[in-house]
């Protein structure tokens, strides 16, 4: 650790449930959460904002230049989410801050519930569920058939580790694995496509596994569906905004799409309320990296991080700012 | 195809909705169906059962002893389920009659449905569907946690085509498997149990996908249940007969075990209407194998095996008679 005498400074903020991050920071760290805070955060931050050498932000607060501006010795931001689309990373960069994100620690449990909602959406199996429920099975008559798993050609927008995973666990089902990245990976034995339009051409299913950037907002808009066609299905398990979420919901009304599986939404926690009326959808409340076990993974490579930092060491997993 | 003058006549018995098979049956074979007669079955059978020599039976009919005991001429008995629990074996083995199954014209989509009810039942998939369509996200706060299906130890009872699907779908998950079956697999690379016991105490999730017998009739009972404790959780996409499901329901409430993904019932189309008031089940109306792909899949099967037969080829999936 540093050799100063007093430990760093540490800014916490995060969700009121996240609370295993107190005890294990504090052996190491002053903390100051802002959570527990006696007096609103600007009149804290005026107070003590110069003392603050690092931000541990769990959750969806916006680091903006603005915040960053009244931190002067901010050295290093580390995130508990994989996607950093609420940081200004410009502005890090131009001050030289360090940004860490979760690494690894929810791309077990992402691509888990990707495959999860994957075959939710085509088997149809919340459907199923909501018709059995009803009570009314008998008088139903037959469950309207889904579409099958296996052999389906599977598009995947980023293969970074979580669509890496996802790869791999739909090979034994027997699904044929493309991808779309920023740039081919030399190391991948999937057909790469340079652009989305036509991986949506050539697959029945696009998983949306990409970081947010402004290359990639709405990066699935009407013409992308249109060439996914009415028997294509959309999973979401990256960031709402890489959809146009308005044109989404036409499609799927209208048929241009044959369903979607979203764990995450442009406005979050809003959902556009035609969604809850369509059984080709299944909706989840950004709850894809969620288990105890990766809220352990997840604390224990922000530590791992902020640990490392100040002890001169490389970082578990850092946020290339380019 | 055999050298008498007149094709087969081949008694066909099936669900209003799986009329696919009549235009394929028709180019090689007589067919009288049983959907269209236009007299009582009793009064039918009594004036062509001599002939009959095929039975095609799609769906539940019980193929009884007293049944059999009408058709003198009954050679072949092909059925488009996997399970044949529906027929009296032992009368068909006396009789010399040859029975056939869906052989693996199911196994890709049963084994893809077991594994989205895994995932939904650890991942709160429904759950999370049901929250989010609720539309009181926002106010309802975090989404309850999930398990992680990453690392779970998975137990399968009864490792034939469908079992063996099952554990390769979930190898690439990081799921250590092992099972239990009528007798070691020498080829299996799993570690196997004898009892099912042994299984459930030495495991997180029970799949099972075993044929229904006199020996696997409750083979899940109140103290396997106990074995798997208070996180388990079953999936069933065999029969429901597998599970005592009056014990069951009672486990699920009391907490003995975690949770369940249940295809099917002990009586269907009844369920238990305690069970639609659990958030820690997905319920599914026997549809693990209904895809219109299966669908297309058994419909050869069968045929193949009526043609085989007919041409003194070997059986496509025969089911032995012990």
């Amino acid at each position: 650790m540093s050799e100063s005498s007093d430990p760093p400074l540490v800014l916490l903020h995060r969700l009121p449930s996240f609370n295993y991050f107190d005890e294990n920071l504090s052996r190491d760290f002053r903390i100051l959460n802002t959570d527990t805070l006696s007096e609103p955060l600007p009149i804290f931050l005026s107070r003590h904002a110069a003392s603050i050498r690092a931000i541990v932000s769990v959750g969806g607060l916006s680091i903006t230049s603005e915040l960053i501006s009244h931190l002067p010795s901010l050295q290093i931001l580390v995130c508990t989410s994989v996607g950093v689309d609420h940081v200004d990373l410009a502005e890090c960069k131009r001050r030289g801050i360090a940004v860490t994100n979760a690494g690894n620690a929810f791309s077990d449990d992402v691509a888990d519930f990707a495959v999860g909602l994957l075959i939710s959406v085509l088997r149809r199996i919340p459907a199923a569920d909501r018709y059995v429920r009803s009570g009314n099975w008998e008088n139903l008559g037959d469950f309207q058939l889904g579409s099958k798993v296996s052999g389906k050609r599977v598009g995947i927008v980023g293969l970074g580790s979580i669509g890496s995973f996802i790869a791999k666990r739909l090979e034994p089902f027997g699904c044929i694995i493309s991808y779309n990245s920023r740039s081919q990976k030399q190391s991948s034995p999937y057909q790469y496509y340079s652009d989305i339009l036509s991986l949506a051409a050539n697959n029945d299913v696009l998983v949306l596994c990409c970081s947010l950037t402004d290359q990639t907002h709405h990066i699935v808009n009407r013409e992308v569906m249109e060439s996914l066609g009415k028997d294509g299905v959309i999973i979401n398990v990256g960031r709402g905004k890489l959809i146009d979420e308005k044109e989404m919901v036409k499609c799927l009304i209208e048929g241009v799409i044959g369903g979607a599986g979203l764990d995450v939404f442009e406005d979050e926690p809003e959902v556009p309320e035609v969604l809850f009326g369509l059984d080709n959808v299944v909706l989840s409340p950004h709850a894809a990296m969620a288990t105890p076990g990766s809220v352990n993974n997840v604390a224990e490579v922000a530590l791992a991080n902020l640990k490392a930092f100040f002890s001169n060491q490389p970082l578990i997993s850092p946020v290339q700012l380019d």
